[in-house]
Order: structure tokens, then sequence, then C-alpha cells
């Protein structure tokens, strides 16, 4: 199945860099990176539930926001994409928030 | 129906944070911030492209990125959220991509 997976992470909070590199770092073992902090991931149930397992351990519920949308199965017809493509480098851009 | 609207928008070519604070102010009038550069929008078949128009009289198609994901009707229980709610000044903070 399709899910999509979107995140915010505080640099207010210590270590905001290291989690974002972490959080990043997982969702490209499971999927691919359309946006920033955006990813499509194509997982079965059992993959699904280590996953988020890996990115619980990682992020800090406090400050950080992780959003999963279940697109389903035929999840790519549901998605329409404008504009330029990623090109940055996972670890040179940082996000200031 | 649920439309998820995503983007990235460069500041490496001129008024990247002009037309960022103008994405996210559309998204705005459409559907409600959930992370940074994350809108949920509840829009009918009209809106919808009247919506899309106004993003793509904004966006620079060669370095910004916009994704629509069309969650449906019952879109509201695909979604899954975890940690802290968005609590940041939609003009407030800046993204340096």
């Amino acid at each position: 199945m399709l899910v999509l997976v979107t995140y915010d992470v505080s640099f207010d909070s210590e270590n905001g860099k290291r989690r974002l590199r972490q959080i990043a770092k997982i969702c490209q073992d499971y999927g691919i990176r359309v946006q920033y902090s955006v990813f499509e991931c194509d997982v079965d149930p059992a993959q699904w539930i280590k996953f988020k397992q890996q990115l619980f351990n990682v992020y800090d519920k406090e400050v950080d926001s992780l959003r999963f949308y279940k697109l389903g199965k035929n999840g790519q017809k549901k998605i329409e994409h404008h504009g330029a493509k990623p090109s940055f480098d996972l670890f040179k851009d940082v996000i200031i928030l």
C-alpha cells in the first residue's frame, strides 16, 4: 500500500537537525523523497509497523510532527505533481523553522 | 472532497519568500495548515479548479514543486497524526532551501 509521510521537525529543541536527518534517512529506506519533508512509501503491513516504530524512536513528540496519509493500493492515481522535481542534497540543505 | 496540498518553494530564485507567503495564503483560503508546507483542503470540484489556478499563477514551475493528493470523500479516515500540532506564525518563520 502507498503511504505518504510528511513531517515537521523543530530546531527550537536540541538535536533538531540530527532528528531531521535521521527521519529523512529512515523514510528513504522505505520510499521516495518527493519534496523536502514529503516521502511516498510503498510498504506492506509488516513493513509499515516497523517503519513507524523507527520514526517514533527518533522524533520528539513534544515539538515534531509526523503525518501519515494512507493512499491505498492505487494511490498513484490520486497524485498530481506540478513544477520542479526534488534536486536537493539530503544532508546539505537545512530547514530552520 | 479532501485534497492534500504539499509544496516546496525554492529561495534560489528571486521572490522565493514572497511566493512562499502567497502560496500559503492561497492554501489558507481553502483549507487548514497541518504542517509548515502541508495543507488539508476540503473543496468541491469548482473550487478545486479555481484553487489550482491561483496556485499556478504564483508558483515558479522551473524551481518550485506543487503536489496534490486526492484523498477523496472519507479522506479524514486515511490520516494519522503524531506529535506536536502546528504552532508557527505563517509569515514569521522562513524556510531556507
